[in-house]
């Protein structure tokens, strides 16, 4: 953790404070990490609302310490710096993911696969070695390791930066890894505030996109976000033998993987086809597969993204000027009691942003 | 399917004629397939015994045709072709492995991919569009299309080359597709028929090699066979922490899949480490795959080898004189009896080659 620059200070955020009541949560103050010398402190303008903090808040992925603060799609200010840090200063504006700490030291850091260090601390819910509890971005500031904090290119607005953080990367490295481009065919199962991105993503790349998806409800809108192609697999109970043999990658990006029979799946693939999943469901679910379904695919589970990942994602959507689908809310006890509730009945067209913090967090 | 060359013939077996008695096949005549005018007729000189003979003989993987003649890994010398051929010539030392006829005009037939052809025939107990109900090497003789029997190297002794060609190739498919080679880890799981000639092959393309067994019985043979490491897994219950990010492949060789912990070892893998299993388990069977579980590892099912596949690893094998470890017992009503008995209990190290026609079968 190397040495401190600045001790810890009151920081304000919108908190949960018991899981049984984690519609209601309240404004609350609460210590700071330490400054240590790699550190930055961020004022935050604005958060993107995933599906993890709503797994996190209602308890549903285990307890936690309190006052939880959840938010892991930051987009702030760099308002100070530690003693050591030399890739940002104060006044960058930075997007800050699902991950705020990693050794940096090991095969996976230096690999660009730091969400796989096994000394990762995640933004929210974790203890780091000095038994600070992370706390994340529904509140006015943060501190981090700087190199967690990417700066965000100028054309992009904030609030279509924020859900870029961990959503847009969950998605887009799965495409990055697994060769989504020119002359691939590539299904997006699950066109909710991920796979929306990750439609966005796969059609900019190059690919031939498919929108895979239980209703035509949204068909389209996933035509207007990239789709060249849209299967509603609830109104085609054939579609696997439809369109056998045809694609390189899908991603998955459904909520619960329950729905989906992943003996069927495999059929749509080429041979060497991935199926990659980035649900990350409750505990108790598992994938039933029988191995002959899988004769020639494979299966895996893909997580978060590493920096290197990000700033290539955030390249693209600079490059290209993408548009993600975005409802802003400003942030309060009310305007986060209202995205929890609207999350968990799954009525966002796509994603949320909390924006407004100076209004919120100013005294 | 074209024009005939020759008419149907009788050739003599050594069948299973009821699955309930399996274990005592009689030898019978039986009526070949026409010679089309892309087809050879091979006189067989060996043939291994495959765990799928098993499988089949038993019925454990349902109901088949009768006389049903096993065999798919068969050695022996092309006696007759038909008019249209133009591969081979009378004469010509050949290898037949699980599959006997595929479309050759599919994407995937023309990207080396036959096992996965959807026309697939295999060696035995299917039908070709015809009717003809195919039939293995527990026989004198065999027809096919030209295309699936394959050249030997000359140094390659009969017996050896004759397990290659299904079990062979199905341990050599899975580590040439996924990059096994100097600098990579791979780990061969269950020591077995397929397992020990994974070891060999792993060890030949240049990896460091690790046998993965439950107990240390088959330590000392593993590491003659080319195994780097050993690791005992029932021995060492925390095999799993200790090889914590080892692997960039395991091919999961066993027989049965109930044994392995699918949440277990992915932990042993490198981030994008892939996991293949080579095994075609009871019909019940399923993998209860946990997704956290597979976070940034890949599992996948793999099936046999394309026939480009069969021609690169024999050319591994006669360029590098690997020597595959087979027991041979000569063919006949005794023989089979024996070699089913055994391979049902596991005994056999690693691979029975089934020898002698020309005693059995001349007249």
């Amino acid at each position: 953790m190397t040495n401190i620059t600045a001790p810890p200070r009151k920081f304000q955020g919108i908190a949960v404070l018991d899981h049984k009541d984690w519609k209601n949560p309240k404004k609350v103050e609460f210590e700071s990490k330490n400054l240590y010398d790699y550190d930055v402190e961020v004022k935050i303008e604005c958060c993107g609302v995933c599906g993890s903090d709503i797994h996190t808040a209602s308890g549903h992925w285990g307890e936690t310490k309190k006052p939880l603060v959840v938010g892991h799609e930051i987009i702030g200010t760099v308002t100070q710096i530690g003693s050591q840090c030399n890739e940002l200063k104060v006044g960058d504006r930075v997007g800050i993911g699902a991950q705020v700490f990693s050794c940096l030291e090991c095969d996976r850091c230096k690999s660009d696969n730091e969400p796989y260090c096994p000394k990762t601390v995640n933004t929210y819910r974790k203890d780091y070695t000095d038994g600070y509890n992370s706390k994340g971005g529904y509140a006015d500031y943060i501190r981090l390791h700087e190199h967690f904090a990417v700066p965000i290119p100028e054309n992009i607005p904030s609030h279509l930066a924020a859900p870029l953080m961990c959503g847009g990367v969950t998605a887009f490295s799965p495409l990055l890894r697994n060769g989504c481009g020119p002359g691939k065919k590539v299904g997006i199962m699950g066109i909710g505030g991920i796979g929306h991105m990750g439609l966005i993503f796969a059609k900019a790349m190059g690919a031939e996109t498919f929108a895979i998806s239980r209703s035509s409800a949204k068909k389209e809108d996933a035509i207007k976000m990239g789709a060249d192609h849209f299967i509603a697999t609830k109104e085609e109970p054939d579609w696997a033998t439809k369109y056998f043999d045809t694609f390189d990658l899908i991603v998955v990006c459904s909520n619960s993987l329950t729905d989906i029979d992943f003996n069927v799946v495999p059929r749509t693939m080429k041979v060497g086809g991935k199926i990659v999943s980035i649900c990350v469901p409750e505990q108790h679910e598992v994938m039933n597969l029988k191995p002959f379904g899988l004769i020639g695919v494979s299966i895996s589970n893909s997580a978060l993204g590493g920096i290197n990942e990000i700033k290539q994602m955030l390249d693209l959507v600079s490059k290209k000027n993408l548009k993600i689908w975005v409802e802003t809310i400003p942030i309060s006890e009310k305007g986060v009691k209202e995205v929890f509730e609207r999350m968990e009945k799954g009525d966002v067209r796509y994603r949320f942003t909390l924006t407004d913090y100076d209004k919120e967090f100013s005294k």
